[in-house]
């Protein structure tokens, strides 16, 4: 009988489950036609758009765009770029004299802080005394934040190793003597793998695959280029042809911020995917390095909270290894713990973006600040409205709609400005 | 032991649907975030595209667009609408003589023929006769066509009844004497209800909902008015400022088309919802007509014959009564029998956009010959890529970039040449 009993429910579950089946492939059938259209639709926009702006404009690929990147004038930032291992080089040696202990903690601490406040000042100072092309400077402050990571990383992880083998060799049982290891070849492979977390070893794999990653290389190649040619034949005249967002006619501006934002969002969203999928994975495969969470699926984020742990896994991993779990260690609360994450993002974007345009107006940091805001605000229309599309929806309408598009829109007008008061 | 294995490959295929449950399930979760993007991306060029045509334009509403339906030049065109009835009266007075036995049954079709042909040519004549305006012309040569198609079937299907009568009381078992009804009441019903083919009765609804009825109404005012709008603010600007398709530069040809195919197809979507589903309901609802399938679900259809099938259910189910399957009972093979219905739809296309343009250039007519080839190419498609969006996609390729704007745009010029040489 209960046997019985038992298999009836399950049949019955069975059958539940497939009409459960039957209603969500329905669901998607019955609207599959539609999203086909949409697609369709998306295409006949994009084509169209391309079309005018071939006629307007003709094609622009080949002034001044790469050959400037590659000028005499960049020179100070390649020379620049390529004395950068200096730092880590720094760093080692007072590793390696705070391990043989020749120094006191508070030395290796200031010695520390002195060597990574320079291998950001350094890069800073070359760019603002030379007269440098944007990309270049932007790729120069890109590699000095990285060795800045890094390098606090290195000191933060060591420091934690000797605090551990002081309390473990200052117990009471001293046959187990801990000692860690300080090696030049440790760190020489942390500057280089794709992570921003020092760790003594790492997992790897087995081998390259040769082939595998001769079709990533193409794919990098081609993805760079489009970037390269959406930027130059659509952002650019739009950003041109544009006046300032906070100034003129309020239609006006809005007309040019959505017309900016999907040529934008094609570049982000290459960006992306050559650098964070393409690059990334190349390096990792070359190095045998094995851990490749570099991204999650941002793209269903619900909230901006979650977009910014997503997307960026590095980064995210160093900020929480690094800056979060420090701070609330330390008593801070997680609310202010997320503030000072925050910050420092801030700074960063900043340094990074206004040191090669050469002009302090604070708008990245500003941005990424008013991101807290936009974090409660997507966090209380989740909680809202549930199991719907509202989040991710209102994620995308910042994401590529508001933020990006009016941050270009105002760099290019004071960058403009600038230079014509100066000239 | 039998049993148990049973049970063993019940819960094995429950763990099976399960499984395919969480594959399809995680496959649309991993990219619902893309699918969001693709509809904000829509809206952003949409609602960019409104600001930069309000800004060139300004508001366009108006002018002379719904004024000049109503106007004087109009009356001949009203008193026409409103002299049709003519015809199903006399038709019903053929049968009630048919039925009576006072005509042979050469008289009665040639009486038919007469009947039908002078309900087509009369309102041409009157339109040819007056200047009157495109839209009131397209909207009686729509009454005329469905009047024409209504008689086709009445007397179609009251000859059916006379064979199967005359058979029946030829038989030999006489008792059953099968006598055919022709009222004016269900001729009158028929002509009014949203059908096309004619039948003694139909399936009524038990009453009228009248909030439903009330809502629908408002809905049709809304959506006819957004419909009058965009063509008003959007096609009209973009035909007017644009060449002659098969004129002139091929890039800005294609450029043109692009343009006008986002507009076009929304009026269409409006043009479908409003009478298919808007209107077609509340004349049904009106009439307690219990048949409500007006459309089935065409915009998942994967080839073009699909569409053509499922998108006009009235004309569909007329075209199957009254044109295909009588094809075939007289041994015409399928692929004549599609190729006559294709001919008629296109000859009923063609007068009713070229008699109010008082233009033949064919346009129309070719056009919806031309969907036969499309046709046999769709279902090759089909059928070389099953399971796959290659068919639907290449139908809303079809339906919505080539097809519509490019009709609109030949006919506009024709219309613009012959007026420009006539003045």
């Amino acid at each position: 009988m209960f046997h019985k009993l038992t298999k009836t429910v399950e049949v019955n579950n069975f059958w539940c489950k497939e009409s459960q089946i039957h209603i969500i492939w329905s669901c998607i059938q019955s609207h599959a036609g539609l999203l086909n259209l949409c697609i369709v639709v998306l295409i006949a926009v994009n084509s169209r758009l391309i079309i005018e702006n071939l006629m307007k404009y003709g094609l622009l690929i080949g002034s001044g765009f790469w050959s400037s990147s590659t000028s005499v004038r960049d020179w100070p930032l390649l020379m620049c770029c390529l004395s950068l291992p200096i730092f880590p080089l720094a760093a080692f040696l007072v590793e390696k004299m705070a391990q043989k202990k020749y120094m006191t903690e508070h030395v290796v601490v200031t010695l520390h802080i002195i060597i990574t406040t320079a291998s950001i000042l350094y890069p800073v100072l070359v760019i603002l005394r030379c007269d440098s092309a944007f990309l270049s400077g932007v790729t120069l402050m890109m590699f000095a934040c990285i060795v800045w990571m890094k390098l606090v990383s290195y000191a933060h992880t060591n420091y934690d190793m000797r605090q551990l083998a002081k309390s473990v060799n200052e117990g009471e049982n001293s046959e187990i003597n801990y000692s860690y290891n300080v090696s030049f070849e440790s760190l020489a492979y942390f500057m280089v793998a794709p992570t921003l977390c020092y760790q003594l070893s790492y997992p790897r794999s087995a081998s390259i695959r040769k082939g595998w990653l001769a079709r990533q290389l193409i794919k990098l190649v081609i993805f760079t280029g489009l970037m390269g040619f959406i930027i130059e034949q659509y952002i650019n005249p739009i950003v041109r042809s544009s006046q300032h967002p906070f100034e003129g006619n309020l239609l006006y501006a809005i007309e040019r911020v959505l017309k900016l934002s999907v040529p934008i969002l094609y570049v982000w969203l290459c960006m992306f995917y050559s650098l964070f999928h393409l690059w990334l994975n190349i390096l990792a495969e070359v190095l045998r390095f094995g851990d490749r969470e570099f991204y999650k699926d941002w793209w269903n984020a619900k909230t901006i909270d979650e977009y910014w742990r997503l997307w960026n896994m590095p980064v995210h991993k160093w900020m929480v290894r690094h800056i979060y779990f420090p701070c609330l260690r330390n008593g801070i609360p997680k609310g202010v713990a997320m503030v000072i994450s925050f910050f420092i993002s801030a700074v960063f974007h900043e340094l990074c973006i206004a040191v090669p345009c050469r002009l302090f107006k604070f708008w990245a940091f500003l941005g990424i600040m008013f991101q807290i805001p936009l974090v409660i605000l997507t966090n209380f229309l989740q909680n809202k409205f549930k199991n719907s599309n509202v989040g991710n929806m209102t994620f995308w309408c910042f994401f590529c709609i508001v933020g990006q598009p009016m941050c270009v829109l105002l760099y290019y007008h004071d960058v403009m400005n600038r230079n014509g008061s100066s000239s």
